[in-house]
Parts: C-alpha cells; sequence; structure tokens
C-alpha cells in the first residue's frame, strides 16, 4: 500500500556496482582492482597508534599535502573524496548547474547518467564510433558541461592530449571534466593543460594504481575556483568525508614512488603479455591503456563465458548494452593469474 | 572577473566545522568527541593484513549485520553512512522532496538548514521556549518532513519518549527523523517506536558514545521501506562509501558492550560532577543529557571566556547566534580534565 508519506521520497535508479564474491580462492578480475598489495608503507604505518576518537582534519591537509608534492600543484588546487566516484558525485553536484545538457559518451562509465538523474541534469550522450572511439566534434556544441574518462571505461581506448586540448578549445564556457581513473596504465595525463584551461577539472583515484580501493580515496586538480566551489559543496554535505585512516594510508601510498611505478610496470606488462595470447586464441580487443582489456570473440558467445568462467571462480565484468553485450571487460591480474585465465580460456574453447 | 563558466556552479552557505587544533599538549573539549579510547578490540583488528586493495563490500554487510544483533532489529532496516553527517545528508536528499516545508528547531544542529539550502528543500524554524525546549504543538501542522535532535544539540535538553510520540502521531503522512548523536549518555532511544511507526528514521552515530569520530560511522535504523529508499540514493551517489577500514574498526567496536557502557556511565558522572562544580561557579546551564553542557554566565562574557581559555589551550565551542551567543558549549573530557577546566575558571574569576 502506498502511505502518504512516501510520496516524499526521491525516485532513483541506482548504479549496480559489480559483484564483490567473497572467499579467498578465486580469481577476481571484474572490478579493476590492483592484484598488489599497497606499498609497504601502508601497513607500517596503521600499525600506530591514531586518535580515532578524534575527529579527522575536515581539510585533509596531511594527504592534501603529499598530493601536491606528488604532483606538483598548490594546495589550493586539489580536492578530495571517498573515491573518485565520490569526487564525480559532488563534481556533478556543484559544477552542472546549467539548464542545458551537459554532453558524454553513451559508451562509457555507467554511474554518469545515474548521477544526472540523481541531480536532476539533463544530458545527451554522444555516440563513440564503430570502433568505440570517442567523436571531439560531437562534443563541440553548446552544452552545460563535458565529462568523460580518459582512458574510456569499459574501452580502455586513451585518447593523446592534442584531442583533450581540442575539446577544452573548443568548450571555454564550460566546466570540462576529464576522469582519469585508469590513466597511470599507460596514458599521459591533462594535468599538464591546468595551466592553460581554468574551466579543466582533472580527477583520479587511489583505486587502481595504488592498490587501495578499500581504503576509498578519489582527487580532483584544478584551478582553485573549481577546487574552492567543491570544498564548499563538500563542507554542505559532510565536513569529515576522510577518515583518519584513509588520510594515513593515502599519503603514505604517495611517498612511495618507487613502488607504485614498478606496480604499474607490471600491469602493463603483463597486458601487453596477454593482449598478445588473447589475439592468439582469435579474440578481438579495443587497444588498451588501462588496467583491463576489453575483449570479444566472434565465435564464442560473452554471456556463455562469463558464466562458465565463474564456475571456474574466474571473476569478469559483462554488461548488457546493446553495442557491448559481446564484449567482456578483463581486469589485469599477476602474471599467474592471466596465465589462469588463459588456460581455462583455452580448455573452454576445446570443450565448446 | 567572472567567466561564463562560473555561471554553472551551485552557490551554497557551507557548514563551518569546529576548530580542529593539532598537537597533543591541548584539552579539546569543543566538539563533542570521547576523550577515551575506542575499545582495544579496535586496534587489534586494525594490525591484521586486510585486503584494502580490494573494493569494500558495498552492502557493508559486516558492520550491518553487528549492528542488526546489537539493537535486536533485521538488516533491512539498518543504513550505514559515513558518520551521521552522511547518513543524514542522505536522508535530507532522500526523504524531503515535497514541495511544503519542513519544520526543525531554531536552536539545533546548525547543519540542518546547510542541507536544505544545499537541496534546494524549504524549511521553516520552529523557536524553542524562553528554556531552549522544543514546543511540539509547533510540529503539528502541515509540513514536508521534521527532523530535529534528541537530545537537542548545543542545549543537551533530553525530550521523553511520550514527546517523540505526540509529534509521530500529529504526523502520520511525513517522515520524521530523530536524530539521536547523543542519546547514549542518558537518554531513551526512540527506537522502541519504530515497530508503531513507519515513517520514524532514527539516526545514531558512532563518532561520540563510541570514541569513533576519526572514524566517521553513523547509522539510520528504521522500516525497511526508507532503508531500500536511503539505499537507492546512497547507490546512485557513491557505491562504495565505507571503506574496510570502518567496516571493521565499527563492528568490532560493537562487539565490547562492556567497555560502551563503562565509558558512557564515565562521562555521565563525570558531567554530574562538572555540572556541580559550575553551578557552585555561578554558571547556569541547561539541563544536559549529552556529553556536553551549555553553560552561561551573568557576569561574564562567553566571548571573553572563550578567549582567554584558547590561550590556555582549552577549547570550547561558541556560536555567534542571537540567542545563544552568552553560552559556550563545553565537552565533557575525562575527570583530570573537567578539573582543569575547573581550575581555569576559578583563576579566570579571580584575575577578571
Amino acid at each position: 500500500m502506498e502511505r502518504k508519506w512516501m510520496k516524499n521520497i526521491r525516485k532513483v535508479v541506482p548504479y549496480v556496482p559489480g559483484e564483490q564474491p567473497k572467499g579467498t580462492d578465486l580469481i577476481k578480475l571484474n572490478t579493476n582492482e590492483n592484484p598488489y598489495e599497497p606499498s609497504p608503507n601502508v601497513k607500517r604505518y596503521l600499525e600506530c597508534d591514531h586518535k580515532y576518537r578524534l575527529y579527522p582534519d575536515p581539510t585533509a591537509d596531511v594527504l592534501v599535502s603529499q598530493l601536491a608534492t606528488t604532483y606538483g600543484l598548490s594546495k589550493d588546487q586539489i580536492f578530495v573524496g571517498v573515491g573518485s566516484d565520490d569526487v564525480l558525485a559532488m563534481a556533478f553536484m556543484t559544477f552542472f548547474q546549467s539548464e542545458k545538457p551537459i554532453l558524454f559518451p553513451d559508451i562509457t562509465y555507467s554511474f554518469y547518467d545515474v548521477w544526472a538523474d540523481l541531480f536532476r541534469i539533463p544530458y545527451e550522450k554522444q555516440k563513440v564510433d564503430e570502433e568505440f572511439r570517442l567523436v571531439k566534434e560531437d562534443y563541440y556544441k553548446e552544452n552545460g558541461g563535458i565529462i568523460f574518462p580518459n582512458p574510456n571505461a569499459p574501452t580502455g581506448i586513451l585518447e593523446p592530449l592534442e584531442f583533450i586540448e581540442d575539446i577544452l578549445k573548443h568548450n571555454q564556457e564550460s566546466i570540462v571534466i576529464v576522469d582519469e581513473a585508469y590513466i597511470d596504465f599507460g596514458g599521459q595525463s591533462a594535468l599538464s593543460l591546468l595551466k592553460k584551461y581554468e574551466n579543466l577539472l582533472v580527477v583520479q583515484t587511489f583505486s587502481k594504481s595504488r592498490s587501495l580501493a578499500g581504503i576509498r580515496i578519489g582527487f580532483a586538480m584544478g584551478n582553485p575556483v573549481l577546487i574552492k566551489a567543491l570544498n564548499d559543496v563538500k563542507y554542505s554535505f559532510n565536513s569529515y568525508t576522510m577518515n583518519e585512516a584513509s588520510l594515513i594510508i593515502g599519503s603514505e601510498a604517495l611517498k612511495d614512488q618507487e613502488y607504485f611505478e614498478k606496480t604499474c610496470n607490471l600491469i602493463i606488462e603483463t597486458r601487453e603479455e596477454f593482449v598478445a595470447e588473447m589475439k592468439q586464441l582469435g579474440f578481438s580487443m579495443c587497444p588498451s591503456k588501462a588496467n583491463f582489456v576489453f575483449a570479444t570473440h566472434k565465435e564464442y558467445d560473452a554471456t556463455e563465458i562469463f558464466e562458465a568462467a565463474k564456475k571456474e571462480k574466474i571473476y569478469f565484468r559483462h554488461f548488457n548494452g546493446e553495442r557491448v553485450k559481446d564484449y567482456l571487460r578483463i581486469t589485469i591480474g599477476t602474471k599467474e593469474q592471466m596465465k589462469q585465465v588463459i588456460s581455462f580460456f583455452k580448455n573452454y574453447m576445446n570443450k565448446s
């Protein structure tokens, strides 16, 4: 029965996160996590005696300062949040206040339209081309803001810096957000364009390249006007979003640049080896510069492979959308895990 | 210079959190933290080897299950968030979708009007009486929702269960939120009314009675329709709000009921002793059932005391509002800390 008080509830269609299966004896390649542990620094600092009884620093200074040092920016150019999802949600709420539609690709991170719906922001999806590439000219029209990931998800396709700059050149009246969740696996960040374009916001995360999905840290980099606006909204929502553990863990992880580079390179190397082997098995893949590949096979049905892999406790991600339903998104794990994936495919193809 | 892209930025007046001074040689009684460390369980579990590289469980099951056990509810009656601020922000966004104004007291938690402004929710403040008490009849008119803290902040005044029930009886068409951040210091929770009123949401936090302000955990209890609506909005905002550390720490803290009761009782005892001594010094205080007192003195100016205390590294909270500017909100610390506060006052009064 519909009660009167139910009328006042916001109706939304929520984002559905990837499956998080429990247990340890499985190969989890469905949500683009990093197969390597975070920097050993992290664990050492967690064991120290922290003042969890006190509120954390609402300015998250220890983390913001370390990010500023790491990326060569000033502190007022950096905003932090509870994963890049929190940062992006705040950015949608803060920057997309126009009546005009915001623009993003039709095949992309599936949270964008969820946020737009949640905050009642009009939007227009722009079709990617036959090879799943963004068409930059589609973003040259009037709009209330622009957002796209680079590399794009779930394709892994990277656009060069000139592509980003072309979009910026044509959109000096809008705020343009480049979502760089996967940039550290072979891409070039748009960070260098911040000096030239004050309407650019670059968003990154600790969940992929820094092996800290479980600790929830994302950050945005942009000019101080944008960062202040984000902080004003954040302080209107929840002053203390970052818990003490995340502040310590995040800043310690950043200090270990060597470990970061080593593990990113391992994943890049593993990806290239995996892609070569997948091609030999007859898979086609988008050219990926992310920590996952988006793969399809002419002879085998993606849904069936997905289910068969799951029975072997190997988890991929499968999306049901019209143009992507024949594809599997496979996170790059350790070399050993990817060998097991290749063995699974060989076995599957012989059996079917 | 106002650029065109600036027009699309949401304008807000953010909440100003209490000062978080750094350093250890100070008496920090300005943000109602708990002076005792969290349960020793917490530290033991933090030292274990957790999988921070993986996404946390988006359903926060380990924490939700333990809350269900602790409060005798089912899991679908519980929602968790990044502190009760996150829970309340989500609740404002989820439940206050009416065109009619929501109602809350004029002297209360200063975040309510900030959230209402952020989400463009109309509101009407209801005046508390001369003794700062809520007037229940003011909440018997048409409205788009109701929220108030019990005990109220910054007064510490507790209303009995019958008071809450009277408001619920008169508001069966609205969602009524009771914000019980301070309920464990001598109040009776409205939890027992959940069976009878399906439009009631009770919100609590780990930041006060469970000594975990730094780890950011809040929770809401209500009927499964309300909880599902909150989760739908949360999943539309950020699927993974609770980091792995907070899930483990929160569930471990809950298991130590004995420690929880012991430290709550210590604070209650300290509060009563402190109130008695303050009265002897000529202070008037609202009758507090919280972990703070709201105190005023006929002969001494609150702002001047506030500043003088700060010079001695004793931090109180002072609000500039019309009716509260003569008051200081003083968090109850350890017995030793409160003795130092009393000494400070004696000294201050002799000197002035």
